[in-house]
């Protein structure tokens, strides 16, 4: 059986545009804090960690993709959760929903390569990332 | 001969990540901010001037995807570039894509939508618009 | 006996500039929804409540000084205070300050203003919100 | 003769927020890109340069104060001009100024730190940096 990691926030002024909606790139700034705290709370290696590690290790996004559903107000409280469905030698790929009050908001798809941030080249999760992250794996078809 | 519009702009301090590239958040505004001058500049209708029509039009994303092919630096040139490949009833699809110096840093598409922003409703687009959006029109094809 | 209202948060990648540390206008992104809360949480009037008051209602920045004494990294907890200086006819000014583990960050004043956004004009604060933000004013020499 | 570093940039949708005006976070953003382009264009030293020198070199900020006139809105064209009003040794402070058809939109001053951001210790200025920067430091009582 396999866990979701999930999320709540509230949509604050700054992310509001002149149409009082949520403006779509703060979206993808919650999604990269989404990813943040999944790899620091979920799979036990926060960025900062990883940064120091060697000459400075991160997980850049390759690809994204969103599909916006319906508008958030300021003051909705969001629910964000992140799936893995795939893990590969050096990238995994994750299913992202956003929903308040049970209508969905966004969601897509985004794909994350471990790589040495120094050289910009793709390096193997080590075992106890691509470990912690297994217990977040679904299966595409669930 | 369809026209593209094109858009330079420079790395700045705070685009960029404790990695030292541009946080991929960063690019989503600087796309938000080419779809804004592409309707002011080039189709002739600002966003200010859609909030003020009837009662307050836009044209939020419906949809964005991107593909990220190399990191930016602080101080790069990018250029950024956007055809119309789909012009719907109230909606329309662009070609995206960003390269410096010949290197493609990020390329995708997006859809957005013409709504009246108080009730979120999608509505035609006005015929001026439609016109003028057509001149930037490929063939997906192409 | 005044009341302090105090905020906890922690840093994260987006807030952080090449050099590792946080961009200082993410800081006022940090105060701006400090103040956001301080509203909606402690004086009992959300800035989504005041923008459906009359012809919409808020709170914007008359002025604000902020003096840096320490850089935050990535991961940091900080802790954010806000004390109520000085409530005017329609003005008040804060005291705020930001330390981690002790460590002073910053610190500063600013003062907001009541004003009907339509108009820009400032406006006697209801009674309500007097009363609320009088439980967290501190006499300026204590 | 003293010059004075100015810059032009219209307020786009991003910077504004659901009152319809600039969210003045946003205004630290742009003041941030205006000392960026200072020391670039003018002083001729850019931070990109900086970061590359040593260990690292930057010009953090150690305090800003800013007095907020009146609001900016979408579209409007601003117009922004750097003095320099004092050139300590490892310090500079600035008189910063925002205005549109000439109607001031926020006024201020700045001091910046030369330090070296592996340590976070100041630096004296290197020569050619406090000589560059002279070119535009006007005498206080001016």
């Amino acid at each position: 059986m396999s866990k979701v990691f999930t999320l709540k926030r509230q949509v604050e002024f700054n992310h509001c545009d002149p149409a009082g909606i949520v403006f779509y790139p703060r979206y993808f700034e919650m999604i990269s804090a989404l990813v943040e705290r999944f790899f620091g709370d979920a799979v036990g290696t926060s960025w900062a960690q990883m940064l120091q590690t060697g000459d400075g290790m991160g997980t850049p996004t390759g690809s994204i993709d969103m599909r916006f559903r319906a508008p958030s107000k300021l003051g909705d409280w969001l629910e964000f959760s992140l799936a893995v469905t795939r893990i590969g030698t050096s990238s995994a790929s994750f299913d992202l929903k956003c929903s308040s009050e049970g209508e969905t908001r966004f969601e897509g798809s985004t794909t994350v390569v471990y790589v040495d941030t120094s050289t910009s080249k793709s390096t193997p999760w080590p075992a106890p990332l691509r470990t912690e992250m297994s217990a977040y794996l679904i299966s595409p078809t669930t």
